[in-house]
């Protein structure tokens, strides 16, 4: 059984955005040797997101326009009791619920096993801070 | 260590639908011989999900009036950006990150070790075509 | 390799709640012997999740009023017809799809390996009985 954890640092120069990081996660994997198995690949920050989707910049707009309307920005501490802390970012912890946490990708003969358009992105919804994500893959 | 990989494929002669896919997924995992370890099922496509809920007509038919109402059709690129490509299926890549792209489910004494009621769903919203649906089952 | 699978049982006397499990989670973890994998963490029923976010009462109460604002609870089974079959749950239903069903933790070193905020939640939408939630650690 082999096992391989690595540590990706984004720091996106905006509140929200949207960063392709499969070349780096499908990087990881050929380094891990594992040729049959499974790797997860989360955010570490609880206002960020991993998700797979299109890589096509319309459709990215679109879920910052959407997710804006379902979660908005807030900072006042009567419309969101999280920002009682001194924080202004309790929308990023509800657009984070919708775009998810982690995915969890097969990988068969070496490869991510994919679809035609399966992308893996970073979602940020609090940024410019270091933010991590975590690859672990495991398998054989 | 086993893994089995296996590729369902599905074409739904609406736009959005629900089919329970749990039959296909037990069927995998007794192929497999696996013991003890874990299913990951996900949809291969990026307007559709796998999800696991209730085998329950009503329920469906309140997913799909739900997610009309957070993540509306709307073929008109002026609304949603992505359908500047060409495409008019933006919305259905909205409710698929509602309804998510996958499940992992544990496998003990080589069955799914499931609750009362969870089925696995591949949840389609945009048919009329054909895609699949990964299974892959790792363990012992 | 090694496994081990667990399971908690939760009875919240609201309908609505979340409970910080992330105690129950490294003790099954350490239980388990596992130095390199990874835990499932998964709700058992449907009409509640598992999820990772901040421990900030707060926030909590927030996810609460936004999801009560996105599914709203109503019985009225011409409202939602799910509630046609005798039940009142049908919102619990779609509220568990935003927050999710289960959560995949890397295990490093023997530990969950984890950003500095992310605690896991069991999320009840309609609590007053008892639920399972399945914990299956895998690895070695």
């Amino acid at each position: 059984m082999k096992f391989l954890t690595e540590y990706l640092v984004f720091r996106l120069p905006s509140r929200v955005g949207f960063i392709n990081i499969t070349p780096e996660v499908e990087q990881v994997v050929k380094k891990s040797g594992v040729q049959e198995g499974l790797v997860l690949c989360n955010a570490m920050h609880i206002t960020a997101s991993v998700f797979i989707n299109d890589d096509e910049s319309g459709l990215h707009h679109d879920y910052e326009q959407w997710l804006e309307k379902l979660a908005p920005f807030n900072a006042d501490p009567a419309v969101y009791h999280h920002n009682r802390t001194g924080e202004d970012n309790a929308d990023a912890h509800l657009k984070r619920q919708i775009m998810g946490r982690e995915v969890v990708v097969a990988i068969t003969e070496g490869e991510l096993d994919f679809g035609p358009w399966e992308q893996i992105f970073y979602g940020e919804f609090d940024g410019n801070r270091a933010k991590r994500v975590l690859i672990k893959v495991i398998g054989e």
